[in-house]
Parts: C-alpha cells; structure tokens; sequence
C-alpha cells in the first residue's frame, strides 16, 4: 500500500530548510517537494499528464499543509512561540469565525428537514421559500438530481438580480447554476483547449492573478499570457500594458480569451468604468472572448469605488460591441456577505454565444448531471434575499450590513498598517477580501532564501508562518514583476484577532530586519 | 443575446421526425441537433474544442429533454394519451418517490442550522454526530472550506468501513471525499491524459457500459477500448473478450487502464469472485490501472449474488498482485439506500498508487478547492450509519431494509415481465438500479427509424415516450453488440406505479408490434 502523507512530505522538507541544511532541491513548489522514485507503478512519474506536473496551486499548497500541520502540533502540546495559527491564507469567512446569515441556514435546514417547515418557529417567508424551492425538485426532494444547469426557479431568480443589479433583460436559460466558481471557470475554459493554426490557444491573465486560473490553464495545456497590472496607480488595468502583452504572445501562441477579476483577488482593486470600457473595446479588436470574474461584486468598500458588472457596461456601449462581444460571468456564494465557501455555489452568465456553442457547453455540463443542490438553494439565497416587509428582511440586512461594514473597517486598518511599517507599501483595499502588500527584503534575506532553494518571499512567509503562526500566501503564488516582493493576506480575521495579527506582524517584520541587515 | 433554448431544439426536431418528414440530418444525438449557422463569434463551431463537439451523454440527453418538455405540456394542459411522465432514464431514488433516511437528514438539518442540536427533539446519536463533525469544520461552520481530499475525521470513517467491508487496513489517507463519484472518476481519468509512444491512451471499457466514461474519454481526448460483456450468460465478463479487446487495441492506442462497474450499470449484474480474480490477473498481465466503479455495492438482489470489492479480493490474492496492481474504487452517496443524489457526495480509495503520482492528483485535486461539505456528511452518514443500541439504529435499520427489499422485489417484477414479452429477453437484475433487456424490431420498424435518421432503438424509445410518456434511453447510448437493440430502464418507479408502467408498456409494445408488422 502506498504510504503517501503530504503532511509529512511538506514536514520533512520544511524541517530540512529550517535547519538551514542546504539542499539544492529544496524549493517550496509542489513539484520540487514530489522526489522521483524508481517504480514498477503502471502510472509513475515518468508516464503521467505532464500537465498534473506542471500544474501549482500556491493557495492550497506547501504554506498552508504547513500550516495545518503546525495546528495539530499545537493541539498535541507541541511548544511554539506562538498559541494558535492564524489563517489568513484563504478567503475563508466563516473559518475565521463570520457567522453565517440565518434567512439562509433556516431556508437550507427546511429543505433538509421538510418536517420543520410546519414545526418549527420560522419565519414565514422561509417557509415559504422552502416549500417553493422543494415543489421545484423531484419527488420533492434536495436528494433528487436537477436540470444539470440548476433548478429553473432558481436560474429565473438569478435572471431577476442580474436585471436589477444592471437594469438589462436577463435570459434564465443563459444562466447555469454551478458547484462555485471554480468548476464554472474550469467548464468554460474547456471551450479552448484546442490549438489553432498548430499554436496553442492563449489565455490572457492579469498579474496578480488568482492560481485558479494558471492552474487550470497548465491542467489544460493552455497557453498562459501575462498582462501586468499597475501597482502604482492602484492596480488598475493599463490598456496599453494589454497591448504589449498580446503582441508578444502571437509569437508563441493564439490569444483567444480574456481573464479579468473585478474587485481583483489578490489585489483588491475596483475597476473604474472606464477601465472596463477599455477592455471590453480592446477584446473587441483582438476577437477574445471575456472572463468577467465578479465573485466579490458585493465586497465595495473604498470611498468613490464602485462595482459596475462587465455585461452592463457592454449593454450600455451599444453597436458592435453589444452583439459581437462574447463574455461569461461568474459568481459565489463563498464570498460576498454570505461566505458560504463549503456549501460550493456559484453561478455563471453566457453573453452572446454562438448558439451551437453553448449547446455543446451545455451537454459536456450536463454529463456531471447537476452541481449540489445545497449549493444552488443558497445561490437562490443570494440572489433573492428577503425583501423590505418579509419577515426575515430587518434581520438579514442587519447581518448583512454588519459584515460588510466590518469588512469595510477591517479593510482599512489592514491597509494603513502595512503602510506604517518600514519598506511596506499597501494600495487601498477598494474592494474583494485582500490585501496585497508590496515589501523590501534585506540583500542577505534574498541570499539566505536562495541558500534555500525558495523564492525571496516564499522564505519570508515561511519564517512568518514558523515564528508567529501567522499564513499568508508568497506573491509568487500569484504573479508578481520580477524583483518585487509581496504576500496576500485576506482581510478575514474578525478585528480583535486582526488587530493582534498586525501587531505580531510588525514585530516579526522588525525583527526580521534586524536579523537580516 | 443569444436565443438558445435545448427544449426547443429537441422538440422541433421532434415534431419534425414526428411528422413523418424526411429529414436527412435528423438524427437523435445531441451533435445533429446542433446545426451550424454562419457565425461571426469567437468561438464558433469551427474554433470549438472537438472535443466537446464529440461528446456524447445519452442519460442526459435528447429523450430526457423531450420528457421534461412533455411533462411541462401536460402540467399547461396539453392533452396527450397519458397522464403522466415516468421517468425510468435515471437512477434518481427520490425523484420517483424514495423517502430520505430520516438519520442522515436530522444530521444535516443540525449541522446546517446548530441551534437545533440543543433545541430539537433529535435523537442523542444524531445530536453527537452533528457536534462531532462541527468540531472539525473551521469556525464550527459547513461554511467553512474544508481540506481538499475531506474532512478528516470523515475520510477516517470511510477508512474504518472499507476495514469493517473487506477485513483488511485502508488508509484513511488514501481516502478522498468527493463531490459525487462523477468528479472523482475524471480526477483519476486525468492521469492518463497524454500521449505514449505517440499513440493516445487506452482505457477499456465494458459494453454496455454508463456514459459517464465515454463522455468523459471523449472529452479528454482518450482511446475508448471496447470490450462486450456476455449478455448470454448474465453479462458476465469473459476473459478471452477482454483479451482479444486489447490485443487489438494495441492497432491504434496503448492501453493504461480498464473501468469495471460491478454492480454493473446498465446490465445490473454482479461479478463473481472469481471473475474479479480473472480481471486483476489480466490488469497485472497487460500493465493496466483499474477503475473499480463499486457504487453500487449495496444494491445485490438476486439469490446467489454477492458483492466483492476489488480491493478486497486484490489482497487476498497476495504476491505478486497485492504490491502490484494499483487501482481505485469509487463509491457514492446516490445509490446504495440512501439515493440522495442532489447531495452530490462520494468518495474515491487509491491502492498501491506510486507516492509522487498520488501526491500530484491530490495536488490537482486541491485546486478545486474542497468537494461540498453537505456531500461530505453524507458519506459520514453511509460510511458510519447508526450502531446497533444507539438511538437511531433500529429506525435507520427498518428504512434501509424496506429500501433494499422493495428495490429487490422490483428487480424481479421487472425482469419477469419484460421476458413474458414477445420478442423480449431480460437478464435476472442480480444488483444496480437498473434492467437492460433485449429485444426484437421488426424490419418496418428498423426502415421507419432508418428514414428518421435514427437508430432503431432511438426511434422505439422515442415513440414509447410520445405515445406513454415513459421515459426510458436506448441502448445505443450504452453502446450494445451490432445489430442487437435495447434500452435501459431503472427499476425506482415505486411498486404501484412500476405496475402501471410495465402494464402500459406492454400493451405499447404489441401495438408498436402491430403497426410495423
């Protein structure tokens, strides 16, 4: 039997650099931690999908199997110079004890449990919701299958928020409900996973990007293709930075779509309205089609910041761009107020596709017969939440309101104390659940990691993570300029526990200087 | 905007075949619904990865969109000479009335919404499971992500069935929850998707065989290895077909794996042990990685059946097989007794895997994120199921028992009647879901269908649903012996209503008889 154990894969290895043993193969990639073994396997490494090798997912990855290691340490009386590990790795609201928005848990438990729609002390506009929503299943059971692009009431209920968010028709049967965002990206993304003209087909990703994305592409033998976004002007999106990065890529490979996240994940920033304009123009000329990644499209808090929907904007430009301009949009249930992350709901809107297109997504979606249907009920939650006068609906927006307020306090005070410590620059937090500081690393640091086989912030991350139980995730996870160095840290931790974090940040960061100069 | 609607698509196209028209490219599978219009977009049917194009998914396809569209018709009042659609397509439990086991929904309800733990009037056993897999869910929340591969204590549970199933150790480490055994089968799929020696990867599988894996071999490019189980002696599966399967396999692709569904899906057999030993044997004569789809494991009827894990029978094999054979067995929420199929939930077991190998699937399997968690408890639920003198067990026990007996008397009714037929011959339903009966056309029957453009079974499934609304899927969507005809039907319709439609299906069929004779 194979003995496999990441934990003790990534343990092993951790414990080799921290010693400072030098070991040239160490590096805290995946792939570097992943040793050839001479095997008599019928899959081994030598014969597996190259693109399985190729494939990193820093936000799942080394750090955070560390991290998680390190927690049983502790749980098991291990001492360290800190009580507890803060995860600040992940946009995981409800891990970092956000509590969850009860119009939706009490829809989800009368569906679970029909019994309780007639017993328990409900409001009557869940039960409502709930009985609505079961007549709308088979056999009037969440354990039936369902269409495998979602339950159609729901599909017209997303149709409804998205006319309201916009102020433009929405069609329900260009709407798929889907397990989260990810499998929605990872469906479309499959519509090019052919090569054109003997090239690749090209993908365009911001820089940072969410590894979602370059993971998939290497998963699939895309083409990836970089554009950088503009940290000194608050990541925004340079339009002739675009046009650099496309002319280059014709070299290697055929661009062929678009990827922008907007609030951007791991940047933080909210596209202007002309920005998007630009876009959508500049993929227009190029003929891309536009992956509009608006999972934190309720996460706005800067002053002056403001979320504008890809397809409105596009609506709004009128000819050509209306009817010759291809998009999809995705959305969440783990992000916005709710932070469903383990429920895995999403939903994604097709614009303007080809119509035997998007029957041949269709059928390729329908072959996983349907995303769960927890999922979908709670994307029903999001996109029809209580109205003014329902019962549930002083309650849902107090809860609502709460979080996001304190997102909003949470987002600034993460900024401004990055700001104040020395080689740290922090742009505004405009909006989504991170911030992405940029920070300078002492020339013997740089060395000592290089020692190491590790990225110069992988290494600071790492010792971040040993010394104060803090996680973050390096900037090289997402993409950065060379030479630059940055962590993602999400805005998650409630403000108590943010508060302590930042103070044992400065003082590790302090102390990291002087170990290091 | 795009105007695509499926339904319409496949009823126009049916009202043009049921018409009588003659339409050359009318043709019942998904790609001929789908025609080609001259198309500025992007991504265009030309552009399109082929892939996608080739894919096929009867169990999802134009017979069951035809159904829902009828049974929309009937509910706005259309008359038709039935009152209702049955849908025997699927093995979808609750959606033809199955209840829910009342153990697994009381511990959803009170993981979903844990004020019902102190609040309702559960049982103590349901109450301490909903505390126990709380305590393992960052924040105390299902909202929260869990880790890629499942909640720990919730693959430790699996490992402690799979011990409790074959008497020897299971690693809980090598145990994934996943969200349905569809995704989990891809994953491992994914390993093989690369070119050797030039040549495309082989995977064999059984014919009949569940669409799932050719849709999915399609999709990723891979080489589809027939090989024809015996449907003379009960589709058991004969090694000398599958070794004149690989030999000429050998012609056009190099063969890496054979998938084995047993209980098998369509034909409703079960592997002896000696069969299982036989497979093993060849896997480790010929190189080939096995795919143990076993999520059928609780569903064996017939008098004399039992079902052997392929794990199971591969260690008590012993040398040289037990250290060289590597497989993985799937599982699923959806079948056994639970049947809750819109819970999504499954999970995969990996044996003898080479470290590194199952170190990079897990990897890919991280960047998914984490299957959902409402899945997850439910395969705690069949994994760990009530214990004899604890509250719940004897309820538990008498719903699953009534399930399974039930399943079982159905699984003869429906044999039997269909070999009282004329021209009808069905193998004893030993275990699965579902009966897969042969049986004659006559030669008018096999021209009318060859003038519609589809195939003679298509056609006859297709004029069953029209003229009885039941919806069952033809056997060409399982792949079958050239010049044989079949279909599958499950066995789920509950036992009254199964009587009505093997009553108005005989009497379709010696009309259907009658009017092509």
């Amino acid at each position: 039997m194979s003995q496999i154990s990441l934990t003790k894969l990534v343990t092993t290895h951790f414990r080799a650099g921290a010693m400072g043993r030098s070991e040239p193969e160490f590096c805290f990639t995946w792939n570097k931690l992943i040793t050839r073994t001479a095997s008599k396997k019928v899959v081994t490494l030598d014969n597996l999908n190259p693109n399985m090798v190729k494939l990193e997912y820093a936000v799942r990855g080394p750090l955070v199997i560390r991290a998680a290691a390190i927690a049983k340490e502790l749980q098991q009386g291990v001492k360290k110079p800190f009580k507890r590990v803060i995860g600040a790795n992940i946009g995981d609201a409800h891990a970092m004890g956000q509590k969850p928005i009860t119009f939706f848990r009490q829809v989800l438990a009368c569906v679970t449990l029909p019994e309780l729609i007639n017993q328990g002390a409900y409001p009557e506009d869940v039960k409502q919701r709930a009985t609505e929503i079961l007549a709308s299943c088979g056999g009037r059971s969440i354990g039936a299958y369902t269409q495998s692009y979602g339950i159609e009431l729901i599909r017209k209920h997303v149709a409804e928020y998205i006319e309201r968010r916009d102020g433009f028709k929405a069609n329900w049967e260009d709407i798929c409900i889907t397990a989260g965002a990810s499998s929605a990206v990872k469906y479309c993304l499959q519509m090019f996973c052919n090569r054109i003209g003997g090239k690749a087909s090209g993908v365009m990703l911001p820089i940072p990007q969410y590894p979602l994305y370059s993971s998939s592409l290497a998963e699939f033998g895309l083409s990836k293709v970089d554009y950088f976004l503009d940290e000194d002007h608050d990541w925004a999106l340079d339009l002739s930075e675009l046009e650099r990065s496309i002319k280059e890529s014709l070299k290697h490979c055929c661009p062929r779509a678009i990827v922008v996240i907007n609030p951007g994940n791991p940047t933080g920033q909210v596209l202007t309205r002309e920005n998007i304009e630009g876009i959508i123009r500049f993929a227009h000329k190029h003929k891309l089609f536009i992956f509009a990644d608006e999972v934190y499209q309720d996460n706005v808090y800067a002053e002056g910041s403001k979320f504008f929907a890809f397809k409105k904007v596009l609506m709004e430009m009128g000819s050509p761009y209306v009817e010759e301009v291809e998009l999809v949009s995705f959305m969440s249930a783990s992000k916005g107020y709710a932070g469903e992350c383990g429920l895995r709901g999403g939903w994604l809107e097709l614009v303007n596709l080809d119509p035997g297109v998007q029957a041949h997504l269709y059928k390729c979606i329908s072959a996983m017969l349907c995303p769960n249907i927890v999922g979908q009920i709670t994307m029903d939650c999001v996109a029809k939440p209580p109205e003014p006068g329902q019962p549930s609906y002083e309650l849902w927006l107090k809860e609502k309101t709460a979080i996001l307020d304190s997102l909003k306090k949470r987002a600034k005070m993460i900024a401004d104390t990055f700001n104040t410590m020395k080689g740290f620059k922090c742009n505004v937090v405009q909006g989504s659940m991170y911030a992405f500081p940029r920070f300078e690393l002492p020339p013997k640091a740089i060395a000592a990691a290089q020692k190491e086989g590790k990225t110069p912030d992988t290494f600071y991350a790492f010792r971040l993570l040993e010394e104060t139980g803090i996680c973050v995730i390096s900037g090289s996870g997402f993409g950065q300029k060379p030479g630059t160095y940055h962590f993602r840290t999400t805005i998650l931790p409630q403000p108590e526990l943010l508060q302590e974090m930042l103070d044992i940040f400065q003082k590790f960061h302090d102390k990291f200087t002087k170990d290091y100069s």
